[in-house]
């Protein structure tokens, strides 16, 4: 598939189960873009991909793994790419990656690579995790070097973690390039220090994505603390929620609270208000995700700090 | 002072009380390189830092204020730098920078640039804060813009908040590059994954250094609660309270945890234990600031993680 005059590939993937002529499952990932109607192309036949690396071949020995390398590519500017990250992206020949990485930060992948999009959305996996952590081992194992990259910092709410466990137990080498965190991201372009002295001596992030049981797993007792700054990830969907509990756990319903969205890119915006109000302005301003929510005394400072910074836009 | 070849002049400072004529004290700020017995020279009578913008000048008018850009250096490694952070180096005339940047940043900085140290060190501060905000003021006041370069993330326990607050409350317009903070070059480099949903759905960051009344000001029943991760900064000199205290609030003496000296730099050290044994382990291997201290179940994983990225490197 081309992608405008390169020669770059933009593989989307998609999960799908079929039923054998036996009547049992398995399942194929197939390109979502082949038309319906014709047989879906199974990825995992595609033997381009598979193959085994040549000298490897040749001497009838299993391939020698490929490399990964976990990127985190910031919240979306692609400026805010480290400069390891843009080194790893500019050398690679196969990119893995997710929903929340930047349109502009693909730019860096050499034209002739191949990009897999794994997407990721809140509620949406393109791939279940645990299939993208399949396809990665797969893909190494047949000798593949690939760079691994996901919004953000991989190992805060990326999932990283586990990604790299696996690759540890499949005896393939890696190395991890970190991200600047959408936090971070938020509290530089918008105007809110994450930590200050008067304000908050912990930082605390959280994630608001409910549970199986439709429950918000957060522990509220350490979340509701004063001098603190919380910020909480993919909460946009149980805001009503975070808010009402944070203030029944102790926190004045006075506390600013701020929401954060597209942090660092041109369409960012950031809703500032207060526990009581906050879940109204989201909905007045239909914020969507992602966005971030960041609680405590450090958002009061916004209004002033965005001052100053317009004031260098101008 | 030029540093090597180049014509960039490295300007470490000292603040000194002295007493005028009447016995009034008044403050200066000090090259400390002078030698003792010659008069200090002080800081503020250099008229070319202060000096009017020549097209103010000219006109009469008060100059027009400088710009400043307040950028977060990262961890040490200079790879760590985010594009954004080495434009803003690259186009600087002046730049303050603390202890904890990595000599190696430097490098971006352009040769016939004006370097201040500002030096922070947990038990020394070459400049109190205040006297770094009220210089930074003053030479955009000025009208010299420049960057002020903190390690790590100058809005994550950097006071860069207080910093840019000040800049707002002058009227000098300002913007802030986010950095990698030390616990992101932590786990990227060491193999420790900060979150992960088996082990942590909580990350928490807190600062260990002493009140004025020797009391670790922090919120322990916050931090000894399970399934999060909590990463202690400048709390080398206070382990022991650390370890003793979270274990008195709940968490067991097993936990996991860390310590991470030089994070991501050449001469990086990880040791891995428990609450129980760290402080030991830290003064068996000597660890010494500035290092974190990481605890929480994750910490388990690093040895196998680390065995991948070990693997990388041969």
């Amino acid at each position: 598939m081309r992608v405008g005059a390169s020669s770059q590939r933009v593989l989307p993937l998609s999960l799908n189960w079929f039923k054998d002529a036996n009547g049992a499952a398995f399942e194929q990932w197939s390109h979502p873009m082949i038309r319906k109607g014709e047989a879906h192309m199974s990825f995992i036949e595609d033997a381009r991909w598979f193959t085994v690396a040549p000298a490897a071949g040749e001497s009838g020995q299993p391939p020698k793994p490929g490399h990964v390398t976990l990127v985190g590519a910031g919240p979306g500017d692609p400026e805010l790419l480290t400069l390891r990250a843009v080194k790893a992206l500019r050398g690679a020949r196969l990119v893995l990656y997710d929903h929340l990485v930047g349109k502009e930060v693909l730019r860096y992948v050499a034209e002739d690579a191949d990009l897999i999009y794994v997407g990721k959305q809140s509620s949406h996996h393109t791939l279940p995790q645990e299939s993208i952590i399949d396809l990665m081992v797969r893909l190494a194992r047949s000798g593949r070097s690939l760079v691994r990259l996901k919004g953000g910092d991989g190992f805060i709410f990326g999932r990283g973690g586990e990604e790299v466990q696996a690759l540890a137990e499949a005896g393939i080498a890696f190395d991890v390039v970190p991200g600047i965190t959408a936090a971070q991201g938020a509290g530089a372009c918008a105007g809110i220090p994450l930590t200050h002295r008067d304000h908050s001596a912990t930082l605390v992030f959280a994630t608001g994505h409910l549970r199986g049981d439709n429950e918000v797993a957060l522990d509220w007792e350490a979340l509701a603390r004063p001098r603190q700054t919380v910020v909480i990830y993919m909460g946009m969907g149980t805001l009503p929620i975070i808010c009402r509990e944070l203030v029944r756990h102790g926190l004045p319903d006075s506390t600013p609270a701020a929401l954060v969205e597209q942090a660092s890119l041109p369409g960012q915006r950031c809703i500032t208000g207060t526990l009581q109000d906050l879940p109204a302005l989201a909905q007045q301003h239909r914020v969507r995700p992602p966005a971030l929510i960041i609680v405590g005394d450090v958002v009061a400072l916004q209004p002033q700090l965005m001052q100053g910074m317009l004031a260098t836009m101008v």
